[in-house]
């Protein structure tokens, strides 16, 4: 019923009963409880057509905020966004992630969502879930990091979710984590230029170069969750080392850190990326024989080691997203190139290769979206807490 | 119905009804069609229960069979199972299809057809379809080959299925085509060792390497049926040269020719490659230095590239098919080396690797199976044509 309504508002209760298929006395019944658990309003004008009139309803998106927090190697950041989709607050703050404890991160995890929480009271709304982006493999069943490579060996098996969790005060709702790459193609797969295409493959560049695979609109999680680490394809064993301790993992060749060291191997790598790939981008307008040699060097990576993931899966869409999508212009047509030189199927088979219009912030909206997602699916996530909480004061 | 019947056989008209949800009504009328189809038949013996006795059925497998063709580099092979899954004769026969034109290998197929169609009808059984496994690029749907690049670039846009159905003179019976890593593959998550694996990625060494990836027990295909081309994932641009055109193609490493002529580079490539394989067998067992480095270099690059599907899709189970499985005892250990320096997930993300007991018969039996199951699924397919043709013998 509420994807029914997030999807058509101001739906009357016979039309929300047509198409569920449920009967009008039960969604008469259901949409009572929604109501006072104010995740449902009804509106003020009245619904056309024959009959007794009946108020139309919408989603009430007001009341209840996701926060999405995510952890990259130099910086951490968050975003509230309420039921209805509005952004209410975001915030960056550069920090050394990898260099410092994982504790710090928590700690400072946990003082950007009560910034951020702060924000969501004063909207008169409140808090119903927070999902960690973390750049590595993640249990999101157990929420533990199992593996980062480009943070640091004290993430290794690190009880992300609950430590945050306990840092927040043990709240009402609920802390989870997931791989940063599956959240920012779940953004992408909703709110990108290409939305609902339904066989995808995203590829983000950040420090870390990360990706999944969408099939059927489904994300691909694998066995266990370890999916779409194309970040650590091998592509030449004697290749230049990797932040995972290998060498010649594509990561290697097209992360951020990659290029910049190409550009000046003296660049400080503590500054914002953000800042960075601005630089970046300021030095290829201006002609810099360096970065423009550098940038067709990634250009070059980028098309081989998605030839490799294209080959396998043939998807419909490539998005390119994170830092690429920044350097498009100076990599695109090279990249294509090596793609056609690569994919053993004519025309790519038939795939598209576009760059996200999302920018950093996609893993920040897939994580808000993943936490709407787990409302709209069981609204009594929310309403069964507020009572247990309830019982807990009482006792 | 029939699915109902071949997974479970001797059941009553009142336990088919029950769990498929149909009405008795129905369901009796559907068995009086299949039996008058022979689809079906009575057994002698009573259900026991309470109530009206009732014959108990069986799905009646012996008057219609599947014929699977497999085209290689240098042979062409057939099968023909009846609908209980029995095989009822398979025939290979050395070919150079590679040098040969199309034309040649059609003309070979449809004689294989013949007699594979005279076994059957010895058996008192027709054919009911042929699904054809093709070494190269399949559209599925128009039963065009898009390209097979260890075959020849005659095969580039070859409406091989047409021109076979033509070949055997228009037959009731329809032609299809299908990538032979895909059937293979279907064959193992049906008849394999760890059958009904949900997750897996299927490797198969023959000349070619070919793959599939079986998502949730269905076939990741991708936007137009071009996925699972593994053996031309690009491991290094600057490596041997392979079948394809390209360069450094993981087939080019552990293709069945790769290593033949690392063991001997004046290896006559024409000769029957699984007599090729039993010697190298025979030289490895008797400690052949020259072919211990040459299995030893396979194993290597079988790790490697088996590690980047790996990163990418997390399979449950990895199944190494062809005549890797017969090279298993000396390339295993030196295989998984490598694959797990390069998975990045712990302990291969709980990835299984196992060799298929298949063998080369792994896409006939697949095909066979894709034929069955499309009478399973439509049975009025097989009936209806019967049913057309009658009606063009009276016009």
């Amino acid at each position: 019923m509420l994807r029914q309504l997030s999807a058509q508002p101001l739906q009357s209760r016979a039309s929300i009963a047509a198409r569920t298929g449920l009967n009008k006395a039960t969604v008469s019944s259901l949409i009572s409880e929604l109501i006072s658990a104010r995740l449902v309003r009804e509106v003020g004008i009245r619904a056309g057509g024959v009959g007794r009139p009946s108020r139309p309803l919408e989603l009430d998106g007001r009341n209840l905020a996701a926060i999405a927090l995510e952890i990259d190697v130099e910086y951490v950041a968050g975003l509230a966004r309420d039921l209805a989709g509005r952004d209410l607050h975001n915030v960056t703050r550069v920090f050394d992630v990898a260099g410092k404890p994982p504790e710090a991160t928590i700690a400072l995890l946990a003082s950007l969502v009560q910034e951020l929480q702060e924000k969501v009271r004063s909207r008169g709304a409140r808090v119903a879930g927070i999902m960690v982006a973390v750049p590595g493999l993640v249990d999101m069943g157990r929420g533990l990091v199992m593996r980062a490579p480009n943070l640091s060996a004290d993430w290794r098996g690190l009880p992300l979710a609950a430590r945050l969790h306990a840092a927040l005060g043990e709240p009402r709702f609920s802390v989870q984590i997931e791989n940063d790459s599956n959240l920012s193609a779940l953004a992408e797969y909703r709110e990108g230029e290409d939305a609902h295409v339904g066989d995808m493959v995203y590829v983000t560049g950040q420090f870390g170069v990360g990706g999944a695979v969408v099939i059927d609109g489904q994300l691909l999680r694998g066995a266990l969750g370890f999916s779409g680490e194309v970040g650590h394809m091998v592509l030449d064993e004697s290749g230049p080392p990797c932040g995972c301790g290998r060498n010649g993992c594509w990561e290697a060749y097209v992360g951020l850190g990659a290029l910049l060291r190409r550009v000046d191997p003296k660049w400080d790598l503590t500054l914002d990326p953000a800042e960075a790939v601005e630089e970046i981008v300021r030095r290829a307008e201006r002609g810099d024989e360096a970065t423009l040699r550098a940038l067709a060097e990634v250009g070059k990576w980028l098309g081989v080691g998605a030839s490799i993931v294209v080959n396998i899966v043939n998807p419909e869409l490539l998005v390119l997203g994170g830092y690429f999508a920044r350097i498009g212009p100076w990599v695109y047509d090279i990249a294509m190139r090596e793609l056609q030189a690569h994919v053993l199927a004519p025309d790519l088979g038939g795939c598209r290769v576009t760059f996200s219009i999302l920018g950093f912030s996609a893993p920040l909206r897939g994580g808000t979206g993943l936490v709407i997602d787990h409302i709209l699916s069981d609204p009594g996530s929310v309403t069964r807490k507020a009572q247990h909480s309830r019982r807990r004061h009482l006792s």
